[in-house]
């Protein structure tokens, strides 16, 4: 086992991406002085490739940008060419953000590369560090496309889905301030890839809760995401009496106590209404319609998808009884996503090594490496973060979590650089 | 009683009128070519003006746009600068407006005075048609800004709002295709005014279900607007149990049923929820805040205050128990406003003279008529509208009913004539 150290002046390893983060947490990197949003393809997103483009190089990577606007730094192994241990997780945030869900993943991979340099240590395989573009979904309505198109596994769809000012994702990459290659160009392919290593904060309470500061995934939820249209009759808000009303407002308000309800009552299940609109949206006209979103998730897709059928099924009776009109649209169906088992045992082995008991735990949040499984065999890290809180401007990470995080990613390095032939097999 | 007549090649007296509103339902009368909707002080209104400007002149009235952005078209009386018998309503609309609702009762307005002047017929008092720019509230959040420049009741916290782009009202006037004096120059001096005359579709279903093409306005309802804002903690979709959010969106939901429960349970009450908005508004994000709004109306303050007071009680207790925060802000109140008595027997035996019979309604609609009631007296008159629907696309009006609500308000301005000193006294 080699003895990693960090002598920079900006902290030490691991602790660094922290801080890194932090600086990545303002403007120019952020949309907004007054909250942290930094979606695809804004000039945030540029600002951002630009700071990790330099960091980087300063860890002796050459660096690319894909036709995904995915940033790429590559540290050569022994041999020029040879596969890669792709270390990635995203740079994109949702609205008022925090700093860390995405980007610690990130700077951990090039504070690992960077400790590598450092110790002038080549390995049978080539460390590349990917940032992907968009993981969020905060731009356009699906998550994870440049996750996806590293995967080759970019639905065509996708491409005419539009934003809120109405640009498509052509039209977006045309607008980015650095020229992008095509999308298909960014697929790799499998015999270049060896393996996916990520690690992301966990976004929830468990670790806190058993003191531990980092914990080993093994799986990753199901998730599903639908937008419901309830559709009824327009009108003037003082007018039209209560009993002549086809109101889809008070349809969706019920639609919302059932979400809650259904999910509320099973331990594993989560169901989230994350965005509502009244339309036409004024205060003195009846809405014609109402729209919303469902996030629905649970360990295994057979779950989600039984309490998904009595949310609709009630749904459906509620816009009956009133007389309403419904449309649902599925936008993303996720199934659950299992880490690669052997790989898995050698990150557990990683982090025991760091002194820390190996806590295995699934994710319920989705996570770029359950795209990446359709590619290579994928790992991933989870650190605690305080009290859980994640997609809020409070979120906070320990910089010595973080440190130890590193040491347990730079240790898998080693077990995996150990591994004869150092390709691991997809044991699944 | 004057037989009057109207030659036009582009319809008979009032037909025009409608022909008109048809004219203006479209770019670039309409901010988009989708829908029509012609918000105060856009380029859209401006282009209104214009075709307003043209008509004025055509049926003989000198022009004027005041400080508020409205259109005064004067057609002088006997004696030059005598006080003017006002005819109005306003020029703006909702979104995905109809398109009489408003536009209606100023060409009616220009109708009568074209009549007037073919006839080459001098009154004791001038007619001033008016366009108010903003009755509707579309743009600002408060609305009837301009009857209220008229009538010498702006509120100066009025010129600190701001629209969703972040413009406040003189930013907005400072865009405005044409140069705009102060706004308080609009206000006009009571002893200039001799009285006010709305026409206006009537929104609502009464006059249908009785068969009658008109009737006459008694009084319009009080009503208020409140703006909510219901707080909890944003959080992640995908890893916060359902047990440990503090997600406002049901918080929300559950006032919504409970503002339609309460406003149900009395005929005369209504209550509307026209916009709602969950913040940061992304699938995978639990909202941090929820902000929604209510309109409330019923014929009597005090009637509706009692219920406004009951939904507010129950809102708090929702949200209370859900351990979120809450606030509440006022941001209109307006009493109920009834019709001037001596004026509105006036109306009423105005309508019997075309061989219809006056019946007397209130409105559930707030109307310029209840802002302008502070400067003179006020009398209304209510035009069919096919099913009560407004606030719609689907606004409907019939050509004939028009024409009678044009001879209507010809007859009310003979009697207004033929009353000693041409001037009605405030009888209210």
């Amino acid at each position: 086992m080699t003895s990693w150290g960090c002598t920079s002046v900006e902290g030490g390893l691991g602790e660094r991406a922290v801080a890194r983060c932090d600086q990545l947490g303002v403007p120019p990197f952020s949309e907004r002085a007054d909250q942290l949003t930094r979606r695809y393809l804004t000039p945030a997103h540029a600002a951002s490739l630009e700071a990790l483009r330099r960091w980087m190089r300063e860890a002796g990577m050459s660096v690319r940008c894909d036709g995904a606007a995915n940033l790429v730094g590559r540290y050569e192994g022994l041999a020029a060419g040879a596969p890669a241990l792709l270390i990635g997780s995203h740079i994109d945030t949702v609205r008022a953000a925090g700093r860390y869900d995405g980007a610690l993943g990130v700077l951990l991979g090039i504070d690992c590369v960077d400790a590598l340099s450092r110790a002038r240590r080549r390995l049978p395989f080539a460390v590349e560090v990917i940032a992907f573009g968009d993981e969020e979904g905060s731009r356009f309505p699906t998550s994870m496309t440049c996750s996806r198109a590293v995967a080759g596994t970019v639905d065509p769809g996708l491409l005419a889905m539009r934003d809120a000012d109405g640009l498509n994702l052509d039209e977006a990459r045309a607008a980015f301030a650095e020229p992008l290659g095509p999308i298909a160009a960014a697929a790799r392919a499998p015999g270049d890839v060896l393996a996916y290593l990520e690690a992301h904060i966990e976004q929830g309470p468990v670790l806190e809760a058993r003191g531990l500061p980092v914990g080993v995934v093994t799986a990753i939820a199901a998730q599903k995401r639908l937008r419901l249209t309830i559709t009824g009759v327009a009108g003037h808000a003082g007018t039209t009496p209560m009993s002549l009303r086809r109101d889809p407002g008070p349809a969706a308000a019920e639609a919302i106590l059932l979400i809650e309800r259904i999910c509320g009552g099973s331990e594993d299940l989560v169901g989230t209404v994350g965005r509502i609109e009244a339309r036409p949206g004024a205060y003195n006209v009846i809405p014609g319609s109402v729209e919303f979103t469902i996030d629905i998730r649970a360990p295994i897709s057979s779950a989600r998808d039984v309490a998904l059928e009595s949310i609709l099924a009630g749904v459906e009776a509620i816009v009956a009884r009133r007389g309403l009109g419904l449309s649902i649209e599925l936008v993303q169906d996720l199934p659950e996503s299992p880490s690669d088992p052997a790989l898995t045992a050698m990150l557990e082995a990683a982090v025991r090594s760091t002194g820390v008991a190996p806590l295995r735990l699934a994710s319920g949040a989705a996570h770029d490496a359950m795209v990446m499984a359709a590619l290579c065999p994928t790992a991933m890290l989870f650190i605690r973060c305080k009290a859980g809180v994640s997609h809020n401007p409070a979120e906070s990470v320990d910089p010595a979590d973080a440190a130890v995080a590193a040491r347990a990613m730079l240790a898998f390095i080693d077990a995996l650089a150990d591994t004869p032939a150092g390709a691991p097999r997809r044991s699944a």
